[in-house]
């Protein structure tokens, strides 16, 4: 590639916009060139933008700090210059999201989001490159329908399901069907944004509650599983999920402890192990810059993983299990974790990016 | 009554000893009048005695403070000195541990134990008094079989079920059996003890391994609700239960989120809840001095309960249950709360002694 | 007393408000009559108006949760309701907390206020009761001055300073002047109130840099320890204070490390450590329910204070003070702690009150 | 440099020892040759002799971990295997550390200690590279006295005091010179090692004291400070520093909050500001390789430097330095951090030997 391909995030200043600014450094394919938010961050730099300050690793990237943010709403600019965008948007209202993300779309932006506004639209692939890639097919059906000539919408799904659900499609993908899971998540509070949750809060304390985080996780699952009948996807009816989602006082890294269900015979623990160890997909065929070497890493000491030693393996994109041991009322149990502010967030939004450009998906390129 | 039982504690030393000092202190029974160690912490005094310091709450009181530890092993100075004595051994040797206790109840002294030494002892009762204070009725078969006059060995189980036992337990009372459950616990630092777990291990950071703790989790169980049978325990066989067991960076209080199943017809909603809050057994009864007066608190704010704010709830002796909602694998799920270092030890064997004074089994009394 | 004094609280709603009505449950004094509130809280319930949640210890007192709340500009409501008020106002606008606390005033009611806006109005006290306990004796001035017949305004002074003032005062009173002090405070998250410090701030950190925070810790006390001249307050000019605040990841208890430099001769180690341990003033002397018996507790191990462990000594209205040694710099130093939301908010207002009124300030009781 | 210096590590399966290992992975000049540790571990791989698992970033280096740890006591095996060691011994026998190194240095090597037995040796200099570059001169005087070759042994101090002296010397070089220190120190649990700091200790808490730092960080700079005279150090007398030394919840990263008093007249903020951006040393000069390019980083955000933000600064080598103010007390304050266990440790140790080869000072390269 000569150049790099000019890549706009909506929702620049918020904490997932920052993450995306922050990956997007020395990408060796997208350069930043657009940063959007709010009208009241329009006109300022962005770093004089940034009201709660810069919340991640390391500095502003300098050529991004001097850039001037504009508002999401002239989608006009956007267009000029960049070829896709990343939608970080942090609001409440998600009408509006949805509204934006389909006027870029419209526009002739391929739009990869990081919000939940989209996930349910039955044309929107909800990805996670290493388990549905093939969802993508579903992209001309979607501007056909919606009369879009280059641009579309791609979402990726819930931070709190990325450790969990990989490790399970492994085994699907093994010939080890799984009929039912039960979860209890022990969530980061980076997964809150900044300010989110209260040090008081979490001082010395866990919280047993993320509003609207257990639906995510039981839901979001069934679709990513599902396929593509007429132009919609129709969910996946062979699983059941329950989850409990806990907040604890740890900063970047969502865990999950897992119980799983065998619909037939069940695997020996050496079939499992070696089939996760093996497990390599699509991301790691086509070698995209974000995909990890080793999807899922299976750590043998019996105290792992752990948020803190873990998070950042396969740079923050890989999921880690360790634990695996026979459950006495379901199969199996094992302890999953994964970085919910990079493969759970703005790095699992990039590889989505990679994976369209590199299928073909991006028409102006 | 006029005058206090004198009571002895061996290992008074370690953290769970000092907990039984700090929890006896104006006990309106009990009066701490023999303290026990090990031979390098005989013949100082107890304030000298502690390596590590105190390590409880509040300070030493004063009249524990100023007195003369004796070595574990001079068995005949406790038998002088007081009429029944707490196990609160924390040495890694099990085999010492049993033999101590033995020594102690041969010697006329009931003994009411923390340690895991005897808690598979078949002619041992494992008491959680809200769940079976009847198998105290052991004792006379226990005393017969080793030819002991007066002394007997009751322990209490692991604090890691103490939070969730309680309502599985009150809904098996309350007619609504249940056959299966899953619970991952997220417990608090001072159930290892001090020094116990590093601090480079829990800040920001979760560690999904305790040893020995899920094995503990799953069996003891079935042994607090089995029944006698011929002079020994018969353990139930209705129940599946299979634990995930975490340390969280919290001080006190061990959590569960727990999944049920039940065998038959599943209680609504409000029939759980009713069941729980209306729950008393006999040491509510008995108005035993440290049995709350409500052994199941139930909270219906959306995010408790939580270790910080409800591990204190009846003075650290009452379970606190939240987030009742059906499970879409089994029927139901909550999240359950107790204090791990009250109830889950030194408070839990208090309880145990002042239902055995109470139901007549301290014979020099 | 036959009857309890009815008192309000201005602001309850919020964090302090909450600890004024945790307070003052079982006051032998006073009992909580009226609460007020902003006009979007009125007319609710004390329980239904707390949006963010009781973020006290236990639960709200019954007749308290029950009460309605009442807009803060109903001053009649409180002339009849009650006979003093807690002003707990935490809104931002000092000009408004101002005006209604003169509004209070002026219609009668004695106020005693835990906000800052009248700390430097100089004919206002601003009180810590072991130290500047005569500064009372401007009320009748102020009120001459302002046209009030019966009401007035007391102030108590930062959290911060709690700490490390009262074992200063205490070696001034022995004869032991100080010149200068250099004080780093390590303060806990409370002292922000709720939400206040984000999480994500203090999980694995520290935040050197609490706004507004060292230049009241510097001024105030020149304040408290200066003497009423013609009405008004005339500052202390005789010492050099200066801080640097700290956030560090504790829930409750600031703590002080102080290097104190003498005008003088300085004393010996150990009359430093009497004359603390006998510090007695005029709280203990008239028996206050809310004076500890002992205002400065020295700990002699060489670890202590912590704010975990120190900061509820003498039920959280104690300095705990430890590891005084010489200083190479300066004369001494040493470590002080003290109760932030107790001593250093809503406890240190109630001293206040409890001081006036034993001391006849109060006309219509 | 066509091949790698061969290097050894004393005490490598300590928490130091580790740390040595992971920053030497992939260094431009040395490569690990030789590990070396107790009897116990020695004939284990290096990855089996960690009996408390692997505590520092990322994964063991492959070629490392299979390495067979030696008895440190084989210096002869050290002597075949590499041109220089690093000391990281962490037993708490200070003597035999004392006469380990001295056996090491005897036997021809260069010794590079991170250990505190010889700091104050009189002929051994206490080097942080960017400050006395020049106390190396007084090697072949060392060498001379003791009879040794080609073996020689610099230290480097302790931890604490490298987050605030290089601001003071920055200064001192500038022209400015300073008179008193004041230091706060917030010090992180890994400066106690593997398990060091109990996780009781410091969850919701703050310990006032660490055996033996105060005295370090006061007595240290004095001997840094110093000259060469006659063979031996002369120490300098110019500076007073009294320290105050506290453990917070903080996993890495000391922080230091200083006041300073100048001798003379006092720069201006401006002043000091600039001649901290524009310090620059001999290890800059060199373009070492674990010097960072500016070892004095200043922040202008309030709220910095944080432990969790700024401890990596300069890949853990750089101060970060910011908040300077006027003092009232002193002339100015401003808060220092550095990373305990990178230039606090290892790092700092690697520097020195940079710095000692690059110099000429190694015989046998």
């Amino acid at each position: 590639m000569n150049k790099k391909i000019p890549v706009g995030i909506l929702g620049a200043t918020g904490m997932v916009g920052q993450q995306y600014v922050h990956l997007l450094e020395d990408h060796p394919w997208f350069e930043v060139a657009y940063v959007a938010a709010s009208p009241q961050s329009a006109g300022h730099t962005y770093k004089d933008a940034l009201k709660n300050g810069w919340q991640v690793h390391g500095d502003i990237p300098k050529n991004v700090g001097s850039m001037v943010v504009e508002d999401v709403a002239s989608i006009e600019k956007a267009v000029k210059k960049c070829t896709l965008v990343f939608s970080a948007f942090e609001m409440p209202d998600k009408d509006a999201i949805r509204t934006y993300e389909e006027e870029y779309a419209k526009a002739g932006m391929p739009v990869f989001s990081n919000a939940s506004a989209h996930r349910h639209t039955n044309d929107v692939p909800m990805l996670i490159p290493e388990i549905n890639a093939h969802h993508l097919a579903i992209i001309p059906a979607q501007q056909k329908k919606r009369g879009w000539k280059k641009g579309f919408i791609v979402v990726k799904p819930n931070c709190s399901l990325q450790s969990y659900l990989a490790p399970i499609v492994a085994l699907q993908h093994g010939g080890y069907e799984i009929s039912d899971v039960l979860v209890t998540t022990l969530q980061a509070v980076s997964g809150a944004g900044y300010p989110g949750v209260a040090s008081l809060d979490v001082i010395d304390n866990v919280i047993p509650f993320i509003p609207g985080e257990e639906e995510k996780t039981e839901v979001e699952p069934i679709k990513i599983l599902g396929h593509i009948k007429g132009g919609t996807f129709a969910n996946f009816k062979g699983i059941n999920i329950s989850a409990q989602c806990m907040r604890v006082p740890v900063s970047d890294g969502h865990m999950a402890c897992v119980s799983v269900k065998f619909r037939r015979q069940r695997p020996t623990i050496e079939q499992v192990r070696s089939t996760w160890i093996n497990f390599k997909s699509e991301p790691q065929e086509l070698k995209l810059p974000f995909a990890p070497e080793q999807p899922i890493i299976y750590r043998d000491e019996p105290n792992r993983p752990q948020p803190k030693r873990d998070r950042d393996n396969g740079k923050g994109m890989a999921v880690t299990v360790g634990r695996l041991r026979p459950c006495s009322v379901f199969d199996y149990k094992f302890v999953a974790l994964s970085h919910n502010t990079v493969r759970g967030a703005a790095g699992g939004g990039i590889l989505n990016a990679e994976l369209a450009y590199k299928k073909g998906y991006l028409q102006n390129v």
